[in-house]
């Protein structure tokens, strides 16, 4: 029987009341010391689906084509701020093959961004934003009909730069004030100022950093269909249950006729946490127009309007003893949240909680502004927050004149700083270790001497990483034995390129005693998977996996149960390996489908949820990276010419794919740390550089010499499977151990993200240690 | 833990061994007291997805389009047996458009119909055989292609005829022999010699009945579509799984590799029982040229290669004492089952069973010919031998001056004359008193000779109906509850026309306590769904509906328990009625989804087998048709006025869509009877009316009026639910009670149906009662 508890769920410093039914079986855990060898689980796994991918056979949302099928394109504001005064569509509705124009004049008032706005506004908030959607028998014909609607638009005073926008006279991005919820997120813990009193050093420094843009292979995309009153759509997205609901709620439609579907994606990082308009765009207009309509996005559109890491300007000081111990840790952030806001950002996580310090503030200042509304990216906050942290941790390591890495072990936190309570693992003392280990942390300035020259010089740094871990529930799954001894795995998760499908079928298999090439894992839609959640938080597989492993647990109890009347073996002696039972005593082996020929379609459902998470531990993830770089002074070019990267996340269930999570991560970083930055005009309040030519993501030209390793670390206090998760952790020391090595190379520091030629040379121009303060 | 146990089962006097796993619930039956009043089973309930349906927007197999489709199409064999010599198929691959060409030539080796062929066999036993596949971008250009094969044909020796085909020297259709198993199958009990000796009264008589086509709606076809190494198989068939394990098998491919899907379907009449050589056609087509290939079956195709009712030559010989009761029965059959068969046919099964005789023998012989192979047809076997069996009965009763029913009351039989096991319900009497009630059976010799002129003479004639009855296990059903207080019910049955998904929302609705509407069902899908049988055979509801009884009060018990702790109201006082909770002590409501929105995400899935049926019981369905005919005695027409057709199959679920089931059983009976019959040429060995306009099927002007009621008995040793299957019994009695009203208005009977006007003018010109021997 469910049992149901109310319990209070921790979020960066907050304490939430929740309900939590208490469902999950009762497994004894996979823990460290592999009470039973496995087979798949551990082992390189290339992806099950590698061949349909590389192949083209896998559908991505964009190849989902149907008969009939419309396209839909979105007409969007010039403007950063404006009213629409009149809005005519007449010409582009009697162009040849245009079957229908949406704008607000003919549309559903559809509530949007927590009621800020709607699905199409008069109200315009940022250049980009939606304004009428075209739907007609051919894509070229959507963007000669683009062109044909005529809008007068009433400008309006607009704002780009946060720090501008909390000024008293600031142009309104919304009525209520541009500082979300009218005040700042505080986080308070000790007495701030006895802690600073107690410091024998304080150091201070201003960390600016730049607005990122996700620019994921799949721009984001939705094809809806009509089948009577069910509603369906191929959404590329993180969360097919999440656009279910939201998607149910705008149309008011029940949630058992909405079903999503998304088989193959072209990775999220966080932007597509949850429905775009141009989903409810897509399904509005398919209803109307009694055909399937599909509306993507181009990479322009997508990097103005669909999501972005906030640019930040955090003020960070920190008060230590002479030892290193910290004694005080003040931390604001202004973050620019654009247009809408979901819910506050933030950078002050890893401050809060990455190391022992008793007396701590921190503020953190959403500010609206006319530009495309933020969203999750890869790690939020984290990414931000470490940088500034970790920058400012190394500057109080020179003050102190200590090993930056020394530093970072003074103040180890052995328990959470926020809830004081243990944690289950932490394996960041070994990342510590081996990553000096690797990147010759002990020899680095002999390397430095030897290597660098009159103009160019070599640096070391490194940075560390926390964050959340294991997920939790609720996540369901479902494992069918079919009668010729195959399994299918039956979730409601996605796989966003992660490797999802092969994650799950290797913990199938395992937990089955099944040949891998004998399970089959189906994903990726609503109406008949059981909900998963979204693919966001480093989530999935130790939310998913532990819920797979009990479902596949109860199919293998029976079919042991059934195996062991069929064959009259007593049940205790019964097992299976590889798909066979083994008889224990005689040690013969039967086939599974052996038996099913005697028990004509008999099925087995087994059925597994997720359980709760402990209450009286902590879940983290931790990690540490560490860069050298060679700085050149001539041109101010920085050439990360290594990052070695070792992170701790529990088990390690497949190490191919989690070495493209840590090398994927860290390049990510790395065009954070170097390259990539989204350039808003603030005299006009345009993104002036929404395309791959100008936005400039790193190519396999930048890609560093990067050693990945995980200290595989099972945990069987986080979840039966001993997972945690690793798709944010990778992204978030990079661009700080980046940053330090430049420093360590300069012998002083930039503030400011990304460390482009031209604030490299400027700084050096300088020619004088900065904190920061003069960025502002 | 599910219990296996080894069981014997029954199928028309044979006794098999088999395994059965008992795991269905143990759920208190919905029986005939109602212990609780029902809100949605047993009322009239329009179907679910009849707006789709009227609307276009369902998806049937014919309406599968897919990106880069491709059209297949069949060459077919012009003679009744031949051999191929060669076959060129060059000229056609080169007809631009023309992607592949399959054949004998090119195509692995697949055994088809029990190995008696293969997939392309160069020996061909039928004229409509397939020889060849061309695939190409439309259809225009496959049909220009397949006049470009080039087959050289040696003829060989054939046989139409069954009872010439068992003369031994006749044309081998196959090197065994042309009599299936080299046997007759034989079926016997008592004394048969002793009977007879012991009988006051013999009749005898020899009937023909014609081999009838099936002519569903929508015709065979199948598409088929690789994703990577998954096939996808769009298929109108009455069984997903069962396409899903023969698909697997002739390719060599792993069950969890193969989905077969179907949503929508126009009948199938047992013709769509199993994959089609089309299916797995479109198959390798697909694989072959890496794009998805449709192959739909034209009527003409339809008619001569997929399936139909084997024509028979029976002779019946009834022994019976004085006063009606039955002492002796023999009944020889001669089936003709065409070039293949996949089982023996047979024509015995009502004359085993229906009446209580002591002294019995049957013989039915299965014989091959060169004609399209038979298939299963909405109660095989049964509707044959129905006639043979009733009108044999109504010879009877005018040879000791009885009153038919009087005659079938006498030889009522109170448990089954096999297995001497009681019944678990019988309610033939009610069907045989309300149905003379209905159709003025005390008054007809006043009607008769009212209504009956010089030309036209009026009569009634009645019939009863036996069938097997409600299903079995392996069934199963999930039920999820999605947090708005909807549920989805997963399944893997089809609804092949009949209303399924109607009355399993019903049952579902009904053990939730939720409102219909809140209720959708999800079938039709290998890979998703979990196993239920074939529909055919009456089954579905009688299988699939207790195991989705089953899931819904899982998830039922789960929702309460998960509520009462939520709710804070004690488990035994809580209960839910029209998706709210229900605190009996205070009679306060609360929506389901209320408590949801505190369980973030949270989701029930409930799981439901079918359990087995009783061992000791014997489970039927029963029916009386009467009908009220007159015959034109100048033009031979005979003209049906009225059809009174009661039936009691268990719990009448969904009255609307049971009705539905009766007037279609009543017209497919009617055809039979009266119009509808293969025409085969001897000479020539071809069947010359495969199309619409020359086999005659009912149209709306032959519809009589038909009055149609069911006797509600709801039957709880049958299975939880109490329903038996209504999709065949209303097709069994309706020949034989026309046949008979003929007889009676005539005063003379005709032995061969269908009862066409010039049989019937032949019959009055001859001006003397028959046999049966001269037509043979």
């Amino acid at each position: 029987m469910p049992k149901v508890i109310k319990t209070e769920v921790e979020f960066e410093g907050r304490f939430y009341e929740e309900y939590i039914v208490l469902e999950g079986e009762d497994l004894s855990p996979w823990g460290p010391d592999r009470d039973r060898e496995f087979r798949f689980v551990g082992k390189p796994q290339p992806r099950v689906d590698g061949p349909e991918r590389v192949t083209g056979a896998a559908k991505f949302t964009h190849d989902i084509q149907l008969p009939g099928m419309l396209y839909g394109r979105i007409l969007r504001c010039p403007h950063p701020h404006a009213r629409i005064q009149r809005i005519d569509t007449s010409k582009a509705e009697k162009l040849p093959g245009v079957r229908l124009v949406l704008s607000a004049e003919n549309a559903p008032e559809i509530p949007w961004r927590m009621g800020l706005t709607q699905l199409f506004d008069r109200t315009l908030r940022y250049a980009g934003e939606e304004v009428a959607l075209v739907v007609a028998d051919e894509e070229e014909i959507c963007y000669d009909a683009l062109d044909l609607i005529e809008v007068e638009y009433e400008p309006l005073p607009f704002v780009v730069d946060p720090v501008k926008a909390l000024e008293p006279n600031a142009p309104k991005v919304h009525e209520s004030g541009n500082l979300l919820n009218g005040a700042p997120e505080v986080y308070e813990r000790g007495d701030l100022e006895k802690g600073f009193e107690e410091a024998d050093v304080v150091v201070e420094g201003v960390f600016r950093t730049q607005s990122a843009l996700h620019n994921c292979m799949e721009t984001h995309g939705s094809v809806a269909h009509w089948e009577g009153d069910t509603l369906v759509i191929w959404d590329s997205t993180q969360h097919i249950f999440g656009v279910r609901a939201q998607v149910a709620q705008a149309l008011g439609l029940p949630l058992n006729r909405v079903r999503v579907i998304k088989q193959y994606m072209g990775g999220g990082f966080g932007s597509k946490n949850a429905a775009g308009k141009y989903t409810v765009m897509a399904a509005l207009a398919a209803r109307r127009t009694g055909r399937p309509v599909q509306v993507l996005l181009d990479r322009f559109e997508e990097n103005l309007a669909t999501g972005n890491r906030p640019s930040t300007v955090q003020t960070l000081k920190l008060g230590a003893k002479e030892d290193g111990r910290l004694t005080a840790i003040y931390h604001k952030s202004i973050l620019n949240v654009g247009a809408y806001a979901a819910w506050p950002a933030s950078a002050s996580g890893p401050t809060k909680r990455l190391y022992s310090c008793p007396n701590l503030k921190t503020e953190d200042y959403s500010v609206y502004t006319n530009l495309g509304p933020f969203s999750a990216f890869r790690a939020p906050g984290y990414v931000e927050g470490t940088f500034a942290l970790e920058s400012m941790m190394d500057e109080l390591a020179r003050k102190l004149n200590l090993d930056p890495l020394e530093l970072r072990l003074k103040n180890y936190a052995e328990i959470d700083p926020i809830t004081n309570k243990p944690y289950t693992t932490k394996g960041l003392k070994q990342a510590y270790e081996r990553g000096a280990q690797l990147i010759g942390w002990e020899k680095r300035e002999e390397v430095k001497k030897t290597r660098s020259t009159k103009t160019k010089r070599v640096g070391f740094g490194m940075a560390s990483q926390i964050w959340g871990g294991s997920g939790g529930p609720p996540a369901y799954a479902l494992v069918k034995i079919n009668p010729d001894g195959t399994a299918t795995v039956i979730t409601g998760t996605q796989d966003i390129g992660t490797g999802t499908r092969t994650a799950l079928a290797q913990i199938a298999a395992e937990a089955l005693g099944f040949p891998l090439e004998r399970v089959r894992v189906e994903l990726g839609d609503t109406q008949w998977g059981v909900y998963s959640p979204l693919s966001a938080g480093s989530m999935t597989l130790a939310s998913v996996g532990p819920a797979v492993r009990a479902a596949a647990e109860d199919a293998r109890a029976q079919l042991l149960d059934v195996g062991a009347q069929v064959l009259e073996i007593p049940r205790d002696r019964i097992s299976l390996e590889q798909g066979e039972f083994v008889d224990a005593r005689s040690g013969e082996r039967t086939p599974v489908q052996t038996i099913f020929e005697k028990l004509l379609n008999y099925t087995i459902v087994g059925k597994g949820a997720r359980g709760p998470n402990p209450e009286d531990k902590n879940i983290n993830t931790f990690g540490a990276q560490f860069a050298r770089v060679e700085v050149d002074l001539e041109t101010g070019r920085v050439r990360v010419e290594r990052i070695v990267a070792v992170h701790e996340s529990g088990r390690v269930v497949n190490p191919l794919t989690i070495r493209s999570q840590l090398y994927g991560g860290v390049i990510q970083g790395l065009g954070y740390a170097l390259t990539e930055r989204r350039l808003e005009d603030p005299r006009r309040g345009l993104v002036v550089n929404p395309s791959l030519e100008t936005y400039k993501v790193p190519t396999v030209e930048d890609v560093p010499d990067i050693v990945a390793e995980m200290v595989d670390m099972p945990d069987p206090e986080a979840n039966p499977l001993g997972v945690k998760g690793v798709g944010e952790p990778p992204i978030i020391p990079t661009a700080a151990a980046i940053a330090n090595a430049v420093a360590d190379a300069l012998g002083f520091r930039v503030y400011e993200l990304p460390l482009t030629v031209d604030r490299v040379l400027m700084a050096l121009q300088r020619g004088e240690p900065s904190r920061g303060e003069d960025n502002k």
